[in-house]
């Protein structure tokens, strides 16, 4: 059960950028587990992947293909994750481009293979290949919700977001999809995102926007601390609005997409944690007066990620001395932590080193019930500030990741 | 349930060292929860503490109590860690120590003070300073397995270890104790040991020796990843061993009594995993092949601390993806993943960055079905090794760690 707001929005279709999705029985029976993007030609699309080094045949092809340039096909399938497949995995990611680019006319390295699935199997390539011709006949600008359901693994819900805003008397539209039950289940990888904008992009300027908004959205959530073989986000610019390009990372135009852009790679993010495997909570770690982002983020990853905190947030326990305990392990070098202060929401409970006088237990633990609440951290040293999101760790957890594969 | 052989050891007295245990009613009812350890004049005392920046009263106090030498007396107590309690904790602490030293006929500052148990609530400094005549009346050189019960929290068994070596026709012994059900509940706080040998050794030697066994023991055990804000362990040379003094970290002596404590503080270390809270695996994790022993540890943690890792092996899973992305994660820059292999036990498991071919289920699966078992990794790019001990993420760590504080 996902926790809090995951119904699915209102998607704007994106000029230029066509889904169709289809079955072909990798894994799973009567749903469809493959997806086709295509994109017009003179689209400039960007991509991050995972920096796990024993990342998937799929990774591999895929940050070769999109530094060519002149993408037009994206091919995804859930199910079989093709990873730590070695020379064999590479062959059939290899192969299954060559077929959609057969399909549509391209070339094989204008097509970006991303697989999330069972890690070590083979893919079957050729059940994939097979399921193309469907897959181009469903291709339409309305296909954001069906293909959000075919890359789903673990997710509980699929998962959207869409925005659009107003330059010059035109509408701007930035619309995206993600997979990912959590961070993450490695066996099940993983985190995908595909999102796209009709404004008009130079090459380098998406490379930029690519990153920055990754790393404000999915590089700050964290389920369990670890990330997978297959995780990847592709930004696709389709150049279709009525636009000058941006060809610089400044200016009215650019910060408008930048921010509409973040905003929908955090809902994404979020509705990532909000259907972690077994959560029951979703948690906002705000940290601000660091020295550096660097000190502020390695704060609060380490209450998101200590078991200890995340245990309490599921038992609603207010439980202060492991938060507390979780920033002195942040190894931020001359902590005073006599200065150091945190809240539960707006409930001031450390100070001065030591319990807040002002704290009395039942204010946390009405904080700690709800199932939505902010951790703030004030490190009272400089003036820099993060966040990340992260959820609590239950039964449900181990139950979902003690279970035999199957 | 600890994991495995957690028999309480034969335990040879130190000349020199006589501890002390007796009830002060701290926490716990019908038990002991104070520990007095005399050292005789002459000794020399060494501590490794905690790395948390919101390190505990006793911890501060004890840095700069060890660091003036001529250290008389230990005061240990359990049930409250005095952590979290700012400017008063120092003074209940210090209170406690003049105490002893007053009764001892020492200064306050030949005095080190410990504290396990619950964070942020003030120490009950009356009561443990009512309890010193009893044991200080409890003192004995056979005082060791009584001293391991008293300084116990959330742990189920004592923890003892104790070896005898042979120099010049001298028996030299090492014993100690320790106490810590699994890293950490810091709420519960934490890991203590205090180890001591008769052996005549300079403080520059044991200063060098402690740090030395501890990063080899200690700090190669994980169960959480978390560290307390009161972790200590102490080594304490009591000279009264017919032997000349070492003075420098080399030759015969010294690498006898370097493997005889390291032994120790790893049984010691060793059984804290065993005892982990929820522990129902002891998991060995044994990297070889690194560039560095850096890279070998930060692989070997990234195994050990991995949720999806440990969720497995408490589930009896052999699922090799999982280890496999926690490598992948450790990043081990240009890692090359076709040179690394993965074993469970002596069963190939992953070869060429792909599952290996001789691999099957069955294999593994009979591997991690056992209680005890070890992860070997060979990154296969230089000749340094490390190994870390861990234990499994269960139902019952959940359990323990969700429970409201009592």
């Amino acid at each position: 059960m996902a926790v809090g707001d995951v119904k699915w929005p209102q998607m704007h279709p994106v000029d230029g950028v066509r889904l169709g999705a289809t079955a072909a029985n990798i894994k799973y029976q009567d749903r469809n587990d493959v997806v086709l993007i295509s994109v017009e030609e003179g689209s400039a699309v960007s991509a991050v992947f995972t920096q796990n080094a024993f990342c998937a045949a799929p990774v591999i092809l895929g940050r070769e293909h999109v530094a060519h340039g002149g993408v037009r096909y994206l091919i995804v399938n859930s199910g079989n994750a093709n990873a730590c497949t070695g020379e064999r995995g590479l062959r059939d990611a290899n192969q299954v481009c060559q077929a959609v680019a057969d399909l549509g006319g391209a070339l094989s390295r204008q097509v970006l293979p991303f697989s999330t699935g069972v890690i070590g199997e083979f893919l079957p390539s050729d059940k994939i290949i097979a399921a193309l011709p469907d897959a181009q006949s469903a291709l339409g600008l309305d296909g954001w919700q069906a293909a959000a359901r075919a890359i789903m693994t673990t997710d509980t819900v699929p998962k959207g977001a869409s925005q659009q805003f107003e330059y010059d008397a035109e509408q701007i539209t930035v619309t995206g999809i993600a997979k990912g039950a959590g961070m993450i289940r490695p066996d099940m990888a993983t985190m995908l995102a595909f999102v796209a904008t009709d404004a008009v992009v130079s090459q380098t300027v998406l490379d930029h926007l690519v990153k920055r908004a990754a790393d404000r959205s999915f590089n700050r959530i964290s389920v369990d601390g670890d990330t997978s073989t297959n995780d990847a986000c592709v930004l696709i610019a389709s150049g279709q609005a009525g636009l000058p390009m941006i060809t610089a990372a400044a200016g009215d135009l650019y910060e408008k997409l930048e921010l509409a852009v973040t905003n929908v790679m955090q809902a994404l993010a979020q509705s990532i944690i909000r259907d972690a495997e077994g959560a029951t909570k979703f948690v906002t770690v705000e940290v601000r007066g660091g020295a550096s982002a660097k000190e502020c983020l390695r704060v609060a990853y380490s209450i998101a990620h200590s078991p200890l905190v995340k245990t309490a947030m599921f038992a609603a326990d207010a439980n202060w001395g492991r938060i507390v305990c979780a920033i002195g392990n942040a190894r931020v070098s001359n902590l005073e932590i006599a200065k150091v202060k945190m809240w539960l929401d707006d409930v001031l409970v450390v100070d001065g080193g030591a319990r807040a006088s002002s704290y009395e237990e039942s204010l946390g633990a009405s904080v700690v019930a709800k199932p939505e609440f902010t951790i703030r951290v004030d490190l009272a040293r400089g003036a820099f500030e993060e966040v990340v999101w992260t959820s609590d760790l239950s039964h449900e957890y181990v139950n979902i990741n003690a279970e035999y594969r199957t």
